[in-house]
């Protein structure tokens, strides 16, 4: 069986250089993927060549399934999710995405399975020219680790304790989709549809978080649901906001699935958006909006911040977070720092 | 119940300056064990300031429960080991150990469970003075997933395939401890002894791998046993080897223990060890010995390289690689890579 169990081994060599040279099946040939790695996954660890006077941004996140991610989702979709979540949190900081690396631990050896999630993970990988550079598989309950690493200019970072009272709240990207879709596809027979793929396929905003750099003061990833985080960026920044409930940028097609209520109350407390939360000078919004319409994103302005603690509504009612509703109701949710 | 799972998010604050300002229970507070962490756990992502001219070096183990180490081991020694098994790949590249993330899957909420983990993973961390920088807790199959980030000079890593044939073989460190204790923590109602220790207390050698660097050829630390790993660096280097099995260093009191045979196995296929292996010219035999003499570690010679692809003994017999014996034989053994 360890034999055996080596064989998905090939699978997660695929971004390295020794894989490209072998000409294995899920070889990534691009040199300009390759710029920055010296060693790729073999060795008893990778190399890789930082950009001089950069900063290292490092995060990890983990998918366990039937907690953070069904496990009959299509293996595709679970590999491209598993590092879409880990690679948000680089465009959260306005981090330049270099690499990888990849825990994943498989009930048993499914050869297509196994396939059918590289494919994901490694399409994924590509498009965000950050290749895998270590892998560990081990045989366990379906779970995938996934530490992100990027590099950051000093001073072009976005934190999340930056922001300042009487500055704008705005959002790029949309809410209520990661939640929505879930419910289509535990509901329709686990199809697919434009809102369900919102769930399976998160996007994450490298490009849009490279281009506020410089223009927001605060910003950090919407995994949680837009008023758990805002409520976390508001807390790290010593801020209160006021939030206007009227201008959420819904996803597509999400009022007229469930309704107006459904929606909005899936937008503030949803999860699994990974949109983007800012706040910025109003003096910057010009010029944050235009750093964003050359990469093809647009900011939508949600409230503003204010001195206090509290997160409240126009009328000064206070909302409260009501966390990230797991997919699995039942199933407690995890925490990530 | 997510808020009672944040609690276990201030275990794994500790060696953040946060942490340490807030003044938490477990908080670091040596200023030189933060010193090029810009920022640690709590936001999107961790900020780690690179060393100029420096290459990264990164790479990923996970600990699965009853599969990489008994569940009812101490949780003390299970944060230890983690931590240990993680750092051993920095040794075998001759890095300088700069921080780790940290992905712990725990089945319940066990508050001294986790303050001993913590305390156990922290200790090891403060001594390797390489802080931990970002974490993701959730529940789930006790799984502990680490990623270890170090840094080296360019030329001064080490490398599974630098071997030459007519170069010596070596191992720093001492063999057979890892499967020896196993079996002791097994037989013995779970009590501690020297060998024991050697189990559940591995030392990554992370100076040891410093100070070969300009001195070894290739390293790699022994993990899956001595053989398994040989034969890896041999077919990396493309070079054959000729073992005296008399020379290997075995581990205090197993072959008291055990009787020569079966301390002779385990060293040759118990893995768990993470002893170093090396091949290095004879001619830098003095040198590296006098750069590991200064960190009090020593170089046990143990064969040599050669032209051919097999691992020999002195009458020629080919040794054939058992791969690592799982402490739980009837469970398949991960891979790594």
């Amino acid at each position: 069986m360890p034999g055996e169990f080596d064989l998905i081994k090939r699978y997660f060599a695929a971004s390295s250089q020794d894989a490209a040279r072998r000409g294995d099946g899920y070889a990534i040939t691009s040199s300009a993927f390759q710029r920055q790695v010296v060693l790729g996954p073999g060795d008893d660890a990778a190399l890789l060549q930082p950009t001089p006077g950069h900063q290292w941004v490092i995060s990890v996140d983990t998918s366990v399934a039937d907690v953070h991610f069904p496990a009959d989702a299509p293996p595709h979709a679970i590999g491209h999710r598993a590092l879409a979540v880990s690679a948000s949190d680089l465009a959260a900081m306005g981090a330049h995405p270099l690499g990888f690396t990849l825990s994943l631990t498989l009930p048993s050896l499914d050869e297509d399975w196994t396939a059918d999630f590289a494919r994901g993970l490694h399409a994924l990988a590509e498009r965000l020219d950050m290749p895998l550079v270590g892998g560990d598989t081990t045989q366990g309950p379906l779970s995938i680790s996934i530490t992100v690493l990027g590099e950051v200019a000093p001073g072009m970072v976005l934190r999340r304790d930056g922001a300042s009272a009487g500055e704008l709240i705005a959002v790029v990207g949309r809410l209520g989709g990661g939640c929505g879709g879930l419910r289509c596809w535990q509901a329709y027979q686990r199809g697919r549809s434009t809102l369900i793929d919102h769930y399976l396929y998160p996007y994450p905003l490298i490009a849009a978080g490279q281009a506020l750099a410089g223009h927001a003061s605060a910003a950090m990833d919407v995994s949680d649901g837009l008023l758990a985080d805002l409520t976390h960026l508001c807390r790290a920044s010593g801020v209160g906001a006021v939030l206007m409930l009227e201008a959420l940028p819904l996803c597509e097609g999400l009022e007229a699935h469930f309704g107006m209520a459904a929606a909005r109350d899936m937008a503030l407390s949803g999860g699994d958006d990974y949109a983007l939360l800012v706040t910025l000078p109003e003096a910057s919004l010009p010029q944050a909006r235009e750093a964003l319409m050359a990469v093809g994103e647009t900011l939508q302005v949600i409230g503003h911040t204010c001195v206090g603690s509290d997160v409240v509504d126009v009328d000064g009612q206070v909302l409260t977070a009501q966390g990230w509703q797991h997919f699995n109701a039942d199933t407690p949710a995890g925490s990530s720092s």
